[in-house]
């Protein structure tokens, strides 16, 4: 009998994200032992019962005692706290990895923990998720079709970031390297504004109708937007933290275009306001996308 | 046998609406011939062979002949030139209605053209509809639990509100009056807001990204936004013409309300950035949103 990939599996942070990974793992009979940790133990105590973990401790010392991967899956701020309590209790040829919406601020936290960039850590983010959260909502088929993309720096050793690619590409995922920087330009854009731009639409409607009769008329439009709006509030205030930079700029970006066009508006400028609906439905017909459907749980 | 609620409808733009429209009657029983008009004869002969409505004409002097109710279901900035025909050749006891997205601009058409406001013309939208387009779009249930806004006005007849309520109302729709002002102001909020964030979203991220990769990396915030910018841009700078002055005033909210949010994080103001996306997640939560589904054709 072959070994499973990953002997002993440690999540830290046992959510959508890590609980879903250690699932499709264990469907794939691809990891041995699954130890989680965290601080919600309602949690972990429903991971165990659910069969996602074996077992779990609150004492992040001992959750990544002997282990062969330990998964960071916790939200982007705390991520700096779990590193000071793990790194002196890490086995010496444990493969440390994140599952973090930005890449910069979690290469800076390891390299701030450490003193230095070790070469066993592969930063990850799964490009996937809902507006749940928790280990009930997580299952096993959610990689599936999505990407994973990984940040490897020159200092991380080819056996860590192998590893870590065929672990999520057990999991159905498609495996993409990419630069720390260029992820974060690239999510700043492609989530990262989307979702401010929500969270903002949600707030100035809400504000401006105490009544609540703007909600009622939410139709396809509005709908799509208070959706996103739904998602974790402290994930997203972490994500604005940490990626504050790339953010700041797309923001920027943004605000400018929508200027011209109020500005074609203001100006009747017909001509100009008909191209940018016709290049924007060009480019979203056009350009490749992925044909993922929504995951919906089983 | 009963007679139906209309004997003659005329639907001058047979296309997602104005099909689903005469696809609902026919299903309920309640409309006799269906006539439909509109310029593109491909678009009027599939209307037929999808036995959508009876017979057709690109006359539109003639399709208007005799009818009890004239539906103008073309794109806003279409309606005066469409009125401008018909209203010479309209029975005596027609009813004149339509389904524009904005309201201000079609009773501004409809004043202009006859030089007061007719009793028997009652502006209605119906707050339905895809990204698709064309008869071949349409389908009956479209309006099933959706809603539509009537705008009736002062000179407006209670008889002929009370037809186009009671049409609408056969359709599954729910049938709601409101102010012309007010209703303009909501969609501008709801919908057009939207639709101007979703198709400034997507050409401000083409623009930057000529090897589409950006779109490669689309997942779920960014795809529902991306749907929106399909809609068809024409019908979308029709509105934007309409709906100018309360678009405008939409927008300069949510500018004031986005640059709030880029100072916070900006100045790292954390308390401030968080209490935004919980106050929006708190709305979106609470309020009472319509359960209506996508709608999905058949």
């Amino acid at each position: 009998m072959t070994q499973p990939l990953i002997q002993r599996l440690s999540i830290i942070g046992v959510g959508l994200i890590g609980g879903s990974l250690a699932r499709a793992l264990r469907e794939a009979g691809e990891v041995g032992e699954v130890v989680g940790g965290g601080r919600g133990e309602d949690n972990l105590r429903a991971a165990v019962r659910l069969g996602v973990i074996d077992r779990y401790t609150t004492d992040l010392t001992q959750v990544v005692a002997g282990a062969d991967v330990v998964m960071i899956a916790v939200p982007l701020g705390a991520i700096e706290a779990v590193l000071r309590v793990i790194v002196p209790h890490l086995a010496a040829d444990a493969v440390l990895t994140d599952a973090g919406s930005a890449k910069g601020s979690v290469v800076a936290d390891v390299e701030r923990v450490y003193g230095y960039i070790p070469a066993h850590f592969v930063p990850g983010h799964p490009i996937a998720g809902t507006e749940q959260s928790g280990v009930e909502a997580s299952f096993a088929t959610l990689f599936q079709r999505r990407r994973v993309i990984l940040t490897p720096l020159a200092e991380t050793s080819a056996t860590a970031h192998q590893l870590i690619r065929r672990m999520w590409e057990l999991t159905g995922a498609e495996v993409v390297d990419m630069g720390v920087r260029h992820h974060d330009a690239v999510l700043a854009a492609t989530s990262h504004l989307p979702h401010m731009l929500a969270y903002t639409l949600v707030d100035t409607l809400a504000r401006l109708d105490d009544r609540a009769e703007i909600f009622r008329y939410a139709a396809g439009g509005f709908r799509d937007f208070t959706r996103i709006a739904s998602s974790d509030p402290q994930m997203w205030h972490d994500i604005c933290v940490a990626n504050r930079e790339q953010l700041l700029e797309m923001i920027a970006l943004f605000n400018a275009d929508l200027e011209r066009l109020a500005e074609a508006i203001r100006a009747d400028d017909r001509a100009a306001i008909l191209d940018t609906f016709q290049r924007a439905k060009r480019a979203r017909d056009n350009l490749y996308l992925e044909p993922s459907l929504p995951h919906v749980a089983p």
